[in-house]
């Protein structure tokens, strides 16, 4: 298998876009990618999106938004596995290169949200769920990670507050992302008195919903010329699902499918969770903060918060997570949220973070969530 | 590249099935497909699905029908590309296999439309145009082929009538199929007499929707042990794009897209056009099923119709087409026809084609058509 470079990144700010369609945002990503990988031509685009067909009456986004971007008459197709369809399309890009079938692919995550009525976007979040028996019985997306969360702070006996520190961290890296969505801080009073959503998760557990897009291009690592740019290869990646109801799991504060999809992807990069520089992790809700770290080998099982409290997770600490904002604060426009993710970390290896830059960073990686811990999906990045 | 062998297949009967769901209809084809090839295990399922979102209100197919299949914590995911969402989902599921990446793979197309009301249905399909310029303007997906139907009547002189045997054709194929969705003849005069959809095309040129899953297992060429059952692999694989909207494509009469998807299988299998001795193209209306002959060198430009008048098509003709029954009479159920196509070219390769069977099949080929020609996939059998 061939090694795979990433050579190009693009982001769109994330907000609410009134003025920009979703192809207008896909192909803004797009360019920004293909600019800064110095490239104006590509065989393959994949595309991470979930909700178009509703949010946007429009799907088979692979022609649209080939078309739009000027990428004329190559392969183009979507990927969709709900909110992690950002990270499964990479992975499709990555194969695809990996293969020797694909010599140039862009992968474009977009979402476009706020066009619709909140609750056509709430019910549409809800086809991530099981139909028959989670959704129908009439159980929102944020109230089935609410149940999570409590049954969790009930087995291992955390206070709400001990989660505060994930959400405090996001709003701060966020201050110096200008692709952000919020750029205020967070106080630990702020955080305790949020309005309530689904109890324990209030509104400062909870990451806001956006528009917009990020988007990388790929090259076979072999084909790049010397240059003075870092270059960073895919040294891992992984993929796994669960069962997509919660209440079909042995342990639904477990994250089975993290755990599987991380260990391929560490064994094929020939490391272990000691060896990460950095952690862009899917905190959609605290709670799959904590699950996530757990799950990844960072913390032990029940500990999660730990890094919370203990503020391991700060640009400086023993795992800085969600440097440029995270969900939380960057924003979470569904299926673009993967790529985000990938675009943030390059930046990271690259050197190229700004007041956010993690000092040395050689080794990223990245986390996806889709459902509530249904499809997960790894990678690790590496400047070599 | 390593090759990519097809061991085994799997499909249901096509038709309105009230009592059954999507993932039923998923899970029975993933089912024979497994059996078939004798595997109790896969690592990784790829979907090919349109329109999951609107019809079964589900999304995240990839946890929701893993899990129903019993392919517990394997990778999964849905592949979204219109009509041709089968195929580009097969084409996923050779990269992943080919890259090295993964073992065994496991591809399912799977539709499940005669739920919604046929308004619902229309909506849906039509968001394979063009949301702002084609479908906000009324025209319905039907109409659009009408439009090109219409302007390649007047380019190059052909009747109507001269279109009549590519549905005969399909229907007199898909008696002896079990999982057709029609098994009734069609006469020369009973397709005359067809009732009008959209000027020039009346329901005996369309393809109908129906319910229905069909699936097939990967691995590596190299994997299969010897035995007695012929080896079937993919010798080439193209994908491309065209314009989305009809309109704005210099001849929206000629197939730009199949013709690159084509001629890129051609060179991976090192054949041409006179090589194939069976083709399942994607006849979803008659003018689709004339413009693919032609984009795929089998005829001249504006020579299309001369298959059908001279029964080139038959079983036993210059190129048999739609041999288990095509698009029009096997059915249509939108992401699961790639798959079928590809389930179908394995019978007759294998010889298992019953009554339908082309004299010692080699070669097969498939391709799969997104929306009015914007997306178009073409796969390249053979029997080694």
């Amino acid at each position: 298998m061939r090694e795979v470079a990433v050579i190009g990144i693009g982001q769109t700010k994330i907000g609410e876009h009134w003025d920009q369609s979703l192809r207008d945002l896909a192909g803004q990503a797009i360019q920004a990618a293909m600019m800064d990988a110095q490239r104006e031509e590509a065989d393959a685009l994949y595309i991470g999106n979930m909700m178009s067909s509703t949010a946007n009456h429009q799907q088979h986004l692979g022609a649209y938004i080939a078309d739009w971007a000027g990428l004329k008459n190559i392969e183009a197709y979507r990927i969709e596995s709900a909110c992690s369809s950002g990270a499964a399309s990479f992975r499709t890009g990555f194969m695809a290169v990996a293969s020797g079938e694909v010599e140039c692919a862009v992968v474009v995550g977009v979402e476009k949200m706020t066009d619709s009525p909140a609750g056509e976007i709430t019910a549409a979040l809800a086809t991530a769920a099981e139909a028959d028996w989670e959704v129908d019985q009439g159980v929102s997306f944020v109230a089935l990670n609410a149940l999570v969360m409590k049954r969790y702070m009930h087995e291992h006996g955390w206070k709400h507050q001990d989660f505060a520190q994930f959400s405090i961290n996001a709003h701060a890296n966020a201050r110096n992302n200008p692709f952000a969505r919020f750029h205020d801080t967070l106080s630990l009073e702020a955080y305790e008195k949020g309005p309530m959503i689904a109890d324990p998760i209030n509104v400062f557990d909870a990451s806001p919903m956006g528009d917009g897009a990020a988007a990388v291009v790929l090259v076979p690592a072999d084909s790049i010329h010397a240059s003075s740019r870092p270059r960073i290869v895919i040294a891992g990646s992984g993929s796994a699902t669960d069962t997509i109801a919660a209440h079909d799991r042995r342990a639904p504060t477990w994250l089975s499918a993290a755990e599987i999809s991380v260990k391929h992807a560490y064994s094929q990069a020939g490391i272990g969770p000691g060896d990460i520089d950095l952690f862009e992790y899917h905190d959609a809700f605290t709670i799959m903060a904590t699950l996530s770290l757990e799950a990844c080998g960072l913390y032990e099982r029940g500990q999660g918060p730990r890094a919370a409290l203990d503020n391991d997770i700060s640009l400086t600490g023993k795992i800085p997570v969600a440097t440029m904002g995270g969900l939380k604060a960057r924003g979470h426009p569904v299926g673009a949220t993967g790529l985000y993710q990938v675009v943030e970390v390059v930046q990271q290896l690259r050197g190229e973070a700004g007041e956010n830059q993690v000092a040395d960073a050689k080794i990223g990686m990245t986390q996806n969530i889709g459902g509530s811990g249904s499809n997960i999906v790894t990678h690790i990045l590496r400047r070599v």
